[in-house]
């Protein structure tokens, strides 16, 4: 049974799901939800996801929203399949899911309204609030502080391995440095911008925006 | 060895840890952090938890912050120990964490401004901003209509026994409902307000509250 995303291939969170999944070598098709045309917001849609919000997942009789929840549930179904995504151990999960938090509830927040006014609204044509972007992405930068002294002690957020809680920044931040051409916020932070080299540097990445800009449906590894 | 939790017994996130430890029937002590005295922001305790937020957890060598991934842990750690909270098998744990990731992510963020102008700000003698908590308020309560719907087909939140989804709803919920007067908002959701009822009715939430008020330190099941 082939993995069904329903969300679109350039938007973030399905971004996340789908980094998951290729780094675990499954299979997945994407079932367009186009936000340019509010589907996310259309009835049959907010059935399934009632938030409103991109991706929910159907796996045969499964279905599940939340990326995060959504990306926790296949590096634990495939746990020995392709790239180890949580640790050897309770305490090495713990902290992946500490570093997956903290992104949800320190990073991303902050992110998203840069990458609203400085991405999202101009490629609508429409006019972003930089003022309103700057005054974000200065706390960002005192959050990736924070990111500075860990990464300063391990290779990865988490320890000296790649995991899920490298894996769940990569959208954001590729939107934010490469999106925004933002990657001046990484300019003093030499762990956080050597982290973020090797994040990105994952063929997993190029297999995503390979994907994005092909306008395929359908992944095999 | 017994669980150190850094924080205070009054504040929602460390209660939060509290109640699942309790139900797991795992002893604890409280490492005093004293809010009103700036304690989180202090560079030793900043140094253990670099966002200046509590709690964070010593158990032994191990170390963690951010409450939900403390929660995780110990309800996994402990899974054969009093409460089950984690589901039988990856597709109910999956619904688990993503209810846990919906109150981090649609829930919290909306009751926090409510409970900071109508609890927290009053309490300290000044006035909160009551057209903000308003304003949030007409926001939590849509976000509530999706919980209305789920609860009118499950129990509890992601299925039909109580779990750490329902458990990380607890503190907030007990603020916004008592703290700050809000039962009102439960008024037009029969199914969350039954909820609300059988979650607060546990007995581990009295223990909680038992063991605030009495300003013990240490906690054995």
């Amino acid at each position: 049974m082939v993995v069904k995303i329903y969300g679109m291939a350039s938007a973030v969170c399905p971004q996340r799901v789908m980094l998951c999944l290729i780094e675990k070598k499954v299979p997945f098709e994407i079932e367009l939800v186009d936000l340019s045309k509010m589907q996310h917001k259309e009835p049959h849609y907010m059935a399934k996801q009632p938030f409103g919000q991109i991706p929910y997942i159907v796996d045969g009789e499964f279905e599940l929203f939340e990326s995060r929840a959504i990306i926790r549930y296949y590096a634990t179904k495939y746990a020995e399949t392709g790239t180890k995504l949580l640790g050897e151990n309770l305490e090495e999960r713990a902290r992946i899911d500490q570093w997956i938090d903290v992104e949800a509830i320190n990073f991303n927040p902050l992110v998203f309204p840069i990458v609203f006014n400085l991405f999202i609204l101009p490629k609508q044509g429409l006019a972003g609030n930089k003022a309103e972007a700057d005054s974000f992405a200065k706390r960002l930068s005192k959050v990736l502080n924070v990111y500075e002294k860990q990464l300063s002690k391990t290779k990865y957020l988490a320890g000296d391995h790649f995991t899920l809680a490298d894996l769940t920044h990569i959208p954001t931040m590729r939107a934010l440095v490469e999106g925004c051409g933002m990657s001046c916020i990484l300019d003093d932070k030499k762990f956080v911008k050597a982290w973020w080299e090797a994040i990105r540097a994952r063929p997993a990445v190029e297999k995503v925006l390979e994907f994005m800009e092909s306008g395929a449906l359908q992944y095999s590894p």
